[in-house]
């Protein structure tokens, strides 16, 4: 399975501007960091909703690599996003994702999404990966 | 109500980068098109879903503009997006928003998502938000 | 493609209780009808939750088949249900579902559910149904 | 904060042919258990996704009452549902409710669903109670 750098250094080569740096992937799961920049705000101070999905979407996606290999045509089918609470805006933002299935050619997984250093998620996220034919060797 | 004007001018000032145009608003939705740049593509030459998430979360939040006004403080709460085609790396994204209830505290609304020029949606998503309470005078 | 009797004549034999009526199928969607009975009720004299999921999950079944066939075997994968207004409890459900997609192995529609006689909805679901190989001839 | 007894006393009551049992409540969550009849089935001889919903619908109520009292107002605004195995048509169904914000008017869960005596979940849910105002003495 690939490590942390490989996972890495593959969304960097294929996302503009990816900032946001994986803690721990396998078991399942992953765990994944993203600094908040002016970009990511919205009225309020806080940190807009489409950066909150967008950190939960890579982070499925890198659980999903931890437990099927590096699969960049695997593609979200379905996304829910329940807002919590108001996040700060100078926090970063930590997503922990607990995948629910790996299926043939299906994935679910949960993330719940903080702001750093406060233990009440500001967001929980539920989302479904398809995975293409011949993803796996 | 608030013209496509003065909304375009609110939300240019509210957020960074903002490149939305609004095609249309009013009679309970809103039609927007937004402009897809190389930081909105993701693996396969298509456009991310991040991207579509946030099209789609503009076309409510203009929407509801033109249902009660200008309310920054109205928040998403929920929303729950399908994904259903391959988006063109190439094409504008329009977003035709019709709200389904606007409520005294929530509003409802469903997002049907195109490649500008393609009668098939790329991704319907459907969402809500609160409003805050003293938002309608 | 079947007959509205045909999908009747099937649903009758799957499913015990059974009395909902297909009004229109075909053309990529359905329309069906519920009759509230007293066990359909929640507090407050209106139609619970779980009625109105079940209604709206048999339009989306009722839909694909008027598209593939009957195929028994197509489950639901996700369903995503807002509710709008509170449902008449006097009324019938009338369920109006729109394919919005009819992949090879996965189709995804909408469903406006409506207290009859009323124009305004009661609840909006979005659903997908797994489609199982083999199912088309 | 009501009992078990107080909570089953007044779902009897309220809901035709109730036949839930409430194995724990409180601390911010619940945990039910559902018998699976005949009424309860589909095709391929699984719990119907109706009483996967169902069921999550009545562990959310119950959580909530936990929470703040039996408040029977309290309504469900959105559902979520993920389908991850097919569950036994055997086996009682268990679902466990774990609350993730309990607002002043909105109160968001998740809930895990389970064949009794097997760790895989069968489904997925994640719902909001909109809770009444004057709810909370």
């Amino acid at each position: 399975m690939p490590t942390i750098a490989d996972i890495e250094s593959f969304l960097s080569g294929a996302f503009t501007n990816f900032d946001t740096k994986i803690v721990a992937v396998g078991d399942g799961g992953a765990t994944i960091r993203r600094e908040i920049r002016a970009a990511d705000l919205r009225p309020g101070g806080t940190v807009s909703g489409p950066t909150l999905m967008a950190t939960a979407d890579t982070a499925l996606y890198v659980a999903l690599f931890g437990e099927i290999g590096i699969v960049p045509m695997a593609v979200t089918t379905n996304m829910n996003i329940n807002f919590l609470r108001k996040p700060s805006g100078s926090a970063a933002i930590v997503a922990i994702c607990k995948l629910l299935k790996v299926g043939r050619s299906l994935a679910v997984g949960e993330v719940s999404l903080y702001s750093e250093g406060n233990d009440d998620p500001v967001a929980h996220v539920v989302g479904s990966y398809s995975i293409p034919p011949d993803a796996r060797k």
